[in-house]
């Protein structure tokens, strides 16, 4: 199954980690607690609209950039051609 | 403040209309209440991502359209041309 909140938890940790901060800076830039956005990153639970915002803003993206690289995951997700591998595996 | 989930809101509302479709209809076919649906649709509710998938499938869409979608609409409400259009209305 294809969830949205593991796709953009995966997103928002790539960003995080590219740009070589750690959750607690991140969490406190936020203003969200560590273990939320440690939740969030894991795909564990789903980020409310406000804090998703508060977060990209705390990385310094903006949410479309984010939902372009969600849109791209998914699609991968869904492309048939990888479930075959998937399936073979 | 640019919300995600009005966002996907009115991108299931358009997709479902396009389709000439009652919110019953897909609410039954998503297995959701016909209230959650609808407040879903405006944005006053965030969907799950396993309802959000039930609603896509319901509407015979993938995720990363409705995402592909979604991405067009946030990146123009953060455009800063149209900011200002809005600012001066």
């Amino acid at each position: 199954m294809i969830l949205l909140r593991s796709h953009i938890g995966s997103a928002l940790r790539a960003s995080r980690v590219l740009q070589g901060r750690t959750l607690r800076d991140v969490a406190k830039s936020a203003r969200v607690s560590l273990g939320y956005l440690s939740e969030v990153e894991r795909g564990q639970k789903e980020a409310s609209s406000e804090l998703l915002l508060a977060i990209c803003n705390a990385l310094d993206i903006s949410l479309s950039e984010i939902l372009n690289n969600v849109a791209i995951t998914v699609r991968i997700s869904e492309a048939p051609a990888l479930k075959v591998v998937e399936d073979a595996a």
